[in-house]
C-alpha cells in the first residue's frame, strides 16, 4: 500500500427530496448566484423548477448561463468568467452532469484568475483561489459531482484537456435519483460506461497489497453489473437509479484509489483525443476503446486482467492458461457492453482511419500515457486500429 | 436506499512517515497544544518522540495530559477540559488509540460548554462549539480517528455512554501503520475483533436495495480475515498493520452505513454495560457477546446471517436450510475469532452470573436497544446467560 491523503470536502446529499437542502447550502438569503446548465432539458423534466423554487425562497439574486456543450468548450468557461466578475456572483450552482459540473469548475478557478483560464487547464498556472460551487445531478456518469478533476475542450486546437485542483471540489452536491428519470436509454448507458471505465482505470494499478481497495473496485463493477440491466427496463426505477448513480459517485470521488498509484487513465486519454476531433459521447468513446486497451495489456502481463475475470465476471478458470481467462474477461465486458446498446467499435460512428494519425497525436496531450503499460504512438495506433 | 448526507472533514494522512504531515496541520508556530495521551506506552515505542519533534519544529507550546484509561472517564475529561482552559489550548493532539481520541472529542466539546460534560455525553445539551483537535493513532480498532463518536464512562455510577456531535470529527489522523508495531497480541486481537463487529453492526440492517454497501462491507470483513492470521504471525509486518489498521478506519467512518438505516447496535450496549461494571477490554467482550446476539437474532430472521455465511465465510449451502447456513455462519466466526486468541465466554474472564441484572440494567442506557431485533431485558438475558 502507498502512503495516502483521504480527504473529501464535498457534502454529498444523496436522496429523494434532498433539493430541499439547496436552502440550508444557501445560507443566507439574497445571495447572487450563478445558475449554470446545459441544452435545456432540465426546463422540461422539473428540475429547474425544483432548483428554482429554493432559490426564490432564499430570495437569491440569480443569473442564468445555459447552453454548457457536452464536450464544454473554453469559450463557453470564459462567458461565465466574466458573468461572474460582472454581477460579482457569489454562488456557481452547477444544475446537470459532468460536462455542466466540469465547466462550473473551470468558472470557479477562473474568476480570481488574471491570465487565460486555459493556462489552468493546461497546468500551466496554479489556482489560488475559486468562488464557491454546488452541484444538482442530473446524470449519473462522471463522478465529477464529488471530486476535483474538470474536462474542457478547446475546440479551435481540437484539445480536450484534463485538470485537477484542490479548489475544484463541489462544497455541496444534491444528488436525486428522481432527477434522472429522464435520462434517454442511450445517455444512461453512456454514464454506465464511463463510471464502469472510471473503476477499471483504477483497477489496473500496479501497487501491491491493496485487497480491500481491489474488493472495493469489485464491489462496484458487480453492483453495476447487476443493475445495470434491470434500469434500462425501467428507467424510472428509483431503486436502480439511485443504485446507479451512487455507484457513478464513488465510482471516482477518490476512494478507490486510496493506497495505490491511482491507476492507469491511457484509455481515458485517448478517448479523449477521439472525442475531440469527432465530438462523440465519452461513453460511447471508452465502450470501443477500452476492451482493445485491455487486450493489448493483457498480452505483456494478464494477471490483474485474469483477476477481473474471475471476481467480477465469474469466469471459471479451471483448465485455462492466465491468458484465457483474461480474453474471457475482456470479452465478457465487450459484450455486456454490448448488450446494453453501447457501440462496438468505431465504424458505428461512422469513424474510419482517415484521421488517424491526428487521433494519435491527440493522445499524447501529456507527456506519459499509461503508468500499467507506457504507451506509445504505435501502442495507441494498435488500439485505434483493433477498435476501427 | 435510504436518503443519506455522505461527508466527513477528517483529513486521514496514512502511510509510513506521514507524521510530518503534522507540521503541516499545526500551520503557524507558536500554538498552544494539549497533548493527551494514555499510559505511557507511546514513550517507549518511539511516537512520544516522533510527534514531540514535529511540534518542537513548530515551536509548539505543549501542555501534556497523560493517563487516559483505557475506558476513558469523566473525571480525566474533566482534567483535560480545566488544562484548555487554564492553559488557553489552541489544539488537542491525541496521541494513542480510540480511548485517547474518545477522550480528546469530549474535552474538545466541554471546554466551551459551561455545564457539566456529562450532559453533552448523555444527551441532554448539544455542544455548540468546539476546540480543534487532531490525532496520531497508534491502535487500529475503533475508528473514533475517522468519526464523530466517542465513549465515555462515568465511573461512580458504572456508567459507560456513547455520543456523537457533529462538532466531534477530528480536523485530522494521522495514521502510520508502524506506529502500531508495538502494539501487543492481545490488543491487536481486541482490535481485530473492535473492527469486525462494527462491519458488523452495520451489517444487520432493514434497509432493502443496499446491494453495494452490503458489498464493501463483506470487502472489509473479508479482507481482515484475510490479513488477521498473517500479522498475528509477525506483528512487524508493515504491509498487514496497513490493511488492518486502513480497515480499521473505514469500518467506522460513516461509508458503510450510507442509504441504511446504520445497522444494530445492541450487542455494543450489551457489551458497553459489561466493561462499565468489570472494566474488562472492549473487544473481548464484543468476541463474547456478539456471535451469541447473532444466534438470538437468527432464530426469528435468518436471511441476513445466511447472506453474511456465505458471502463472507464462504458457507455452501446446498441442500441446508436457512437457519442451518445462518448458524454454520455465526460458528465460523465464533471460530475465526477463538483461532486468533479472543474469549469464547464470560467465564474466561471470571464472570459468572452473580451481577446479571445489573448488567441487563446498563445495557438500556437507551430508551431503545437494537433495530434489527428490538431487544427485551429477557432477551438480554438470554443472549448473557449464553455467554456465560
Amino acid at each position: 500500500m502507498q502512503s495516502f491523503l483521504q480527504f473529501n470536502p464535498t457534502k454529498l446529499w444523496f436522496g429523494k427530496g434532498q433539493i430541499e437542502q439547496l436552502t440550508k447550502e444557501l445560507g443566507t438569503p439574497g445571495k447572487k448566484v450563478l445558475l449554470v446548465f446545459g441544452g435545456g432539458s432540465i426546463k422540461n423534466n422539473g428540475v429547474y423548477e425544483a432548483v428554482k423554487q429554493q432559490l426564490d425562497h432564499m430570495q437569491a439574486e440569480v443569473y442564468e448561463m445555459s447552453g454548457v456543450e457536452p464536450n464544454p468548450r473554453l469559450t463557453t468557461v470564459k462567458k461565465g468568467i466574466e458573468l461572474c466578475r460582472e454581477h460579482g456572483i457569489e454562488l456557481i450552482l452547477a444544475v446537470g452532469g459532468g460536462s455542466v459540473i466540469d465547466c462550473a469548475k473551470a468558472i470557479s478557478v477562473g474568476v480570481y484568475y488574471e491570465g487565460d483560464v486555459w493556462d489552468i487547464i493546461t497546468r500551466k498556472a496554479v489556482p489560488a483561489k475559486a468562488l464557491p460551487f454546488g452541484t444538482v445531478l442530473t446524470i449519473a456518469a462522471t463522478g465529477s459531482e464529488m471530486n476535483n478533476i474538470s474536462v474542457i475542450t478547446h475546440w479551435d486546437k481540437n484539445e480536450k484537456r484534463g485538470w485537477s485542483s484542490s479548489l475544484a471540489y463541489p462544497a455541496f452536491s444534491i444528488l436525486d435519483p428522481e432527477f434522472t428519470y429522464s435520462v434517454p436509454l442511450d445517455q444512461t448507458v453512456y454514464g454506465i460506461v464511463d463510471m464502469m471505465s472510471h473503476v477499471l482505470e483504477q483497477y489496473f494499478h500496479l501497487t501491491e497489497n491493496t485487497p480491500m481497495m481491489d474488493r472495493f473496485m469489485e464491489s462496484v463493477l458487480l453492483t453495476v453489473i447487476e443493475a445495470a440491466p434491470k434500469l434500462l427496463e425501467n428507467l424510472h426505477s428509483y431503486e436502480h437509479r439511485a443504485t446507479i448513480m451512487y455507484a457513478g459517485t464513488t465510482a471516482f470521488n477518490g476512494l478507490l484509489s486510496s493506497g495505490t498509484d491511482g491507476g492507469d487513465w491511457a484509455s481515458h486519454q485517448i478517448e479523449h483525443g477521439l472525442s475531440a476531433v469527432y465530438d462523440i459521447p465519452h461513453g460511447g468513446g471508452l465502450a470501443i476503446i477500452y476492451p482493445n486497451w485491455m487486450r493489448h495489456c493483457a498480452e505483456a502481463d494478464p494477471s490483474r486482467m485474469k483477476k477481473l475475470a474471475m471476481a467480477v465476471f465469474g469466469v471459471d478458470g479451471a483448465g485455462k492458461t492466465d491468458h484465457e481467462i483474461a480474453y474471457e474477461g475482456i470479452e465478457a465486458l465487450r459484450q455486456f457492453w454490448n448488450s446494453l446498446g453501447a457501440p462496438n467499435c468505431l465504424a458505428d460512428y461512422n469513424i474510419s482511419d482517415a484521421r488517424l494519425e491526428e487521433l494519435i497525436h491527440k493522445s499524447f496531450m501529456k507527456e506519459q500515457v499509461g503508468s500499467y503499460k507506457i504507451m506509445t504512438r504505435d501502442t495507441v495506433r494498435e488500439i485505434l486500429t483493433n477498435s476501427l
